[in-house]
């Protein structure tokens, strides 16, 4: 399909149908590749083939049934990655032989030559933007090609989508307990599922909303901002600031050297233990933690940021740090605050916000007061909301595990059904109706109402007139018939969009940079209702079917499903 | 430190030390590299830098400090890949001069200059083997070296055995649960937390006692069996028998040919609807479903297995699928067995397996009535318990979400703790006890008793003369005094080996094949006393120290600990 050319170690291809950027890098991740799949789409491959019907026009949707953690609503993401995968789709001869020794020995000569012509060329794709708010049942995207080609990409799509949306939407969660004003910061690699599972979480939580990582290599890959200090093993390595050799310190931006800034942070140590206003909290700081936040400051004069709950936060670990800010700022450097990691964290940080506004006045330090106080340690949603509710002076939270790993539920359950073939709409029943798949290709639109707010999404057949603005739309629920309502929508907007144009002549939507993607992922969240966002009993937003598709549904449901007999 | 060669396009490296095979391939996931790391990582080595105090000499242990899923054991895995990323550890130009981009500029260039030159020649790692039962508190590795090189290998090596470890335990939970004598299949790529985390769950499950996987990355990377069959997609992307055009079918290992395998099905079918026995559970079965069932037949006449829950699973999957099965069985040819992927398990599962025995009878078919039944469908260590209690048929399962994601408890709380450097033991401190780390670099052994069982772990400082086996050894609980036993071992196996002899002159561990460390794997818990495995309030297994290293600790603790002051 294209002519492929390597650059600087990554495959890059050229992409068919029209677009303003010519050309798609491989997938993040080497490892995605066509074998990334389940043996049973390979087996379905060859009984497709086997029964001369590889080539067939299948239409699948891909959707989820459920919005995660309890909520009413979902960011998509991971749109980017699976056109990656497909736009250098190919079996590679080693791949190929590999199949054929997992396959039985009569399987035919012949199919492998089919494989080894396979690409992405004749498949077409549609899909919501990454980075939109979306809801169960409506297609992210509607898959369309030869169904033994569509069904080799289903596992890897769901894969890719899966965990990237669920953890975008986690992000979000987080970014809307703690409201705009505050900085989040994502410290989750060490916990994550893998080291995938690390980078997809450091992207996907900037994208739903974090200001930064501590994933270097995420930083380097995708462009998000770093973030980081030290670690208790950094303080715990010193012993006393005795072991300090190099001792001097230039003034911020002028050619003096302090010459011994172990002293001056001592000098200071000292002030603030005579301090009638601070000394009565502590009497000996603990030397091993003053070494290392000298040693940190001298390394990091401009930045200077410490772990402060090695020992005992207001004890030792405060009066430590704001000795040396203190002896940073006789430099002309401002330091940039502590971390609480451990404990009570609201009241320790109200705490340390008290000291920091004492040494401001005491000592006549503008600004010191507003010292930055960055907390982590197995900080969620319900943590964060707790603190919130409790009062705290937290200005950032670093958080990891819960965030990442999606500890409150995780998995998101996308699915990808087949809903025509051949041009024939197809249905997959099931004895729980929420399981039930709506058949056909289908359109999808999102309507606004007269406040900017959207009310609902209404998926109608393929060939059916499109909602128009200011007309009566009757929107059904799909399955249940007492459950419908008109809606005269203000603005509307398509939902699928072409990202992916194969032999068609559409024009292929650009993918977005990462930070447009988590702009547009922001601005969906506040363009919501509040009723959908809240935590607690949130209000389902609807998703509806046109009434000629309930009709249609029902008239298919009908006639596949059997009828009972009670015995 | 080594000679490197490009062999099959993965990086090999020469190794220090000696070791049976000489060669490590490089980190099966090529996304980790240096820069999977914090960034506190890179900004503690400049201060350490800055400080000379860089190649001071660090002894960490990597430990966690529970056991996950409410039992009282844990499976160590992960060690291979932590090998695999330290052979190859270095820096390269790129990464530095991302490196520098992110650290302030004040840092001065003589540091990038140190990057440059960091390898892991001066790491030694001793570790417990891969696949080995273990427990919280005992190192699981103890990682020595210049203090800033240990550093930026800790995010990694967490990252790497956190979600490996507790993927094989829940492996090992959902094995033990079933018994020895089901096949266990891990289905799970679609769900897992991104691609990667596909890879490692089929990895750590089959480790931790699975038979099969159907990712097929996995079987082709690792060596894994591969299973599958078909989606429900491919049954309804059929219509009727009708459109089947290549009807003819060879009979198994003969010359002779079947020329109308369509209509033997539907012989077969109109037999099975007529017989008193069967034909009162079915009256039409699905068409579509029978024309998939007979084409999956044709092409693949020697390894049948068909989903069985698309339409109706015992008016209309079952009779189907019999109906092929026993055509296939006039041609040669024995069918593998049924899927069942929905509904109640247990009941359909003894029901079909009625209807299979009844067609063996009836019809005269030997075996037919052992025909394999496969059960899949969001099952878990809970449902497979619930499920043997209740009583089934079923002979494999399929498991995935719960599985690969461990969604019962996502993240294990793997730490990385200095615990003595420039041969000074350090301790760390905390207000809860349970994160009081184990100072001193410490020899770790396993005691065994009369019976064979393993009865305590024990922790000895480095120099302390081992226990013996017969010797009367005092175990002490690290941190309650009230808590001590006496033991005569009548086995000792010493846990931590050297895997990484860095640059002394030790001889390095080689790394087993993934089939004999879940060899070993379940050899390590068929060991175990039965009271430590069972899923319901199982007895905790003992962790100890030795009484020197008991003293020590609590010496330390006291000398580090400030006095509190109530007010």
């Amino acid at each position: 399909m294209a002519a492929a050319a390597v650059a600087n170690g990554t495959k890059k291809i050229e992409q068919t149908g029209r677009s303003k950027s010519g050309v798609i890098s491989g997938p993040s991740n080497p490892m995605v590749t066509p074998l990334l799949t389940d043996l049973y789409q390979f087996t379905m491959a060859y009984a497709y083939w086997k029964a001369g019907k590889q080539n067939e026009r299948a239409v699948f949707d891909l959707y989820f049934r459920k919005n995660p953690f309890g909520g009413e609503y979902t960011i998509f993401a991971g749109l980017e990655e699976c056109i990656k995968f497909i736009a250098h789709y190919k079996l590679t001869d080693d791949e190929i032989t590999f199949i054929r020794s997992s396959l039985p020995p009569s399987c035919e000569d012949a199919f492998y030559n089919y494989l080894r012509g396979i690409n992405c060329s004749d498949i077409e794709i549609y899909s919501i933007p990454e980075g939109s708010v979306v809801f169960p049942k409506v297609p992210l995207m509607r898959i369309e090609g030869p169904i033994a080609v569509v069904q080799l990409l289903e596992t890897a799509f769901i894969n890719l989508i899966n965990y990237a949306s669920l953890v975008t939407t986690n992000a979000a969660r987080h970014r809307f307990v703690v409201g705009k004003s505050k900085l989040l910061l994502e410290f989750g690699l060490r916990r994550a599922q893998g080291p995938d599972g690390g980078m997809s979480a450091s992207r996907y939580c900037y994208m739903g909303g974090f200001d930064a990582t501590s994933n270097v290599a995420a930083g380097n890959l995708f462009g998000i901002p770093l973030r980081g200090t030290h670690s208790h093993a950094f303080v715990s390595s010193f012993m006393s600031p005795d072991e300090i050799k190099e001792k001097s310190l230039k003034h911020h931006g002028g050619s003096s050297v302090c010459k011994d800034f172990v002293s001056l942070v001592k000098t200071w140590l000292g002030k603030l233990k005579r301090s009638r206003l601070l000394g009565g909290i502590f009497n000996e700081t603990n030397q091993s933690e003053l070494a290392a936040f000298t040693s940190y400051g001298l390394a990091f004069p401009g930045s200077f940021l410490a772990l402060v709950d090695t020992y005992d936060v207001m004890r030792s670990g405060v009066p430590n740090f704001c000795a040396v800010a203190l002896a940073l700022n006789d430099l002309g450097y401002s330091a940039f605050g502590i971390r609480l990691d451990s404990g009570d964290l609201a009241y320790q940080s109200c705490e340390a916000r008290k000291f920091f506004q004492t040494i401001e006045k005491e000592f006549g330090v503008p600004g010191f007061g507003k010292m930055n106080i960055t907390a982590s340690n197995d900080l969620n949603e319900e943590t964060l909301d707790a603190l919130k509710k409790q009062g705290h002076d937290v200005d950032s939270f670093g958080i990891g595990t819960h965030l990442v790993t999606c500890y409150a539920q995780p998995a998101l359950g996308v699915v990808f059904k087949l809903v025509e073939i051949n041009n024939q709409p197809r249905i997959k029943l099931s004895e729980e109706v929420t399981k039930v798949s709506i058949p056909c290709k289908k359109r999808c639109f999102r309507l606004y109402g007269k406040e900017g707010y959207p009310l609902v999404d209404i998926m109608t057949g393929e060939n059916e007139r499109p909602p128009k603005v200011g007309e009566r739309i009757l929107c059904r629920h799909p399955f249940i018939e007492s459950k419908r309502a008109y809606v005269v929508p203000q603005r509307i907007e398509e939902l699928l969009k072409c990202f992916w144009p194969g032999s068609s002549d559409k024009t292929r939507e650009d993918l977005p940079p990462l930070k447009e993607i988590r702009k547009r992922c922001i601005e969906q969240l506040e363009q919501m209702r509040p009723d959908h966002m809240r935590r607690l009993n949130p209000t389902p937003y609807k998703v509806s079917v046109s009434g000629k598709l309930y009709d249609f549904i029902h008239f298919l449901w009908l006639n596949e499903a059997p009828v009972g007999e009670l015995q």
